[in-house]
């Protein structure tokens, strides 16, 4: 019996959105529709992008949200934010024309507290029993570990950013 | 100032194909070109085809070597095999058409010795300063990790195949 996964990218190693991605292509490739909500503003740049239009009518890109960590000095506001974006997640969900829905980048609205993490796993929970759903980003709760069927832990075992390299076009972006 | 990264996905968890597939349409994406040499045959699935195939021009896809494992009743032969893919490859590498080079699995012709290490580290050591290799793959050996620039170590926290749930197609494959 095939069964929807909850799959987790996590840890502090590079390769969770772009492993999410290739997900959300070979999905594509498939001819499976893909929701790609990306919860950080200005985390994809340019060559996503255009990589993606190239699945146009499969992969549907949202980006949602605000900034890089989703600490600011207006807290309500955040979570404002956060909880419009997780909305808008919810109803991709329970569209039910999605064979995987990504919550890129997810993990931080549970890490700092934007979102309650048990409404969001009774979702998950809820969902259609053949849709797959994968989440990314650093520090994903145990709750949510519990929850998954497959957790990648990526680990940095090297950062070229560490040793002076700039960031560089069609690599980092 | 810009530099060719050497690139390392390795450790027992998923993404570390998918997170190499992910990079190359985001190269792709920048309309940068990319070779892909897969190392294992039947590593790689419909959706993956169809996906890169929408990168045509970008994304040059080779299929190389043999099986799954590289373990056979006859070494002489899959020497040879795996001594041609790698061939293969640096032609691909010395060609200087692309800008990154992706060898998927090709640490297991490293682990199952295959192809001698060294000779191996210093084709990659003497590419092309600007140019990117990403190589994924279990069991990378500890001199390739001393040469990379960047190294994920995608660890399996939880496996859905462990639990007894197939492999599915736009997942798994």
């Amino acid at each position: 019996m095939g069964k929807g996964l909850l799959i987790v990218f996590t840890g502090n190693g590079k390769g969770k959105t772009t492993a999410a991605l290739g997900m959300a292509m070979r999905a594509a490739g498939h001819g499976l529709r893909v929701c790609f909500v990306q919860f950080i503003k200005g985390g994809w740049r340019y060559g996503e992008l255009e990589a993606v239009k190239r699945f146009e009518g499969l992969i549907d890109l949202h980006v949602m949200g605000k900034g890089f960590t989703w600490k600011s000095d207006n807290i309500e506001e955040d979570a404002r934010l956060a909880r419009e974006a997780w909305e808008f997640a919810c109803a991709a969900i329970a569209s039910g024309v999605y064979h995987t829905v990504v919550l890129d980048e997810f993990t931080y609205l549970l890490h700092y507290q934007m979102l309650e993490l048990e409404p969001c796993l009774r979702v998950l929970a809820d969902r259609h029993p053949d849709q797959h759903v994968v989440i990314t980003g650093r520090y994903a709760p145990q709750q949510l570990i519990d929850a998954a069927d497959l957790v990648t832990e990526m680990q940095a075992v090297k950062h070229p950013l560490k040793g002076g390299v700039k960031a560089q076009q069609g690599i980092e972006f």
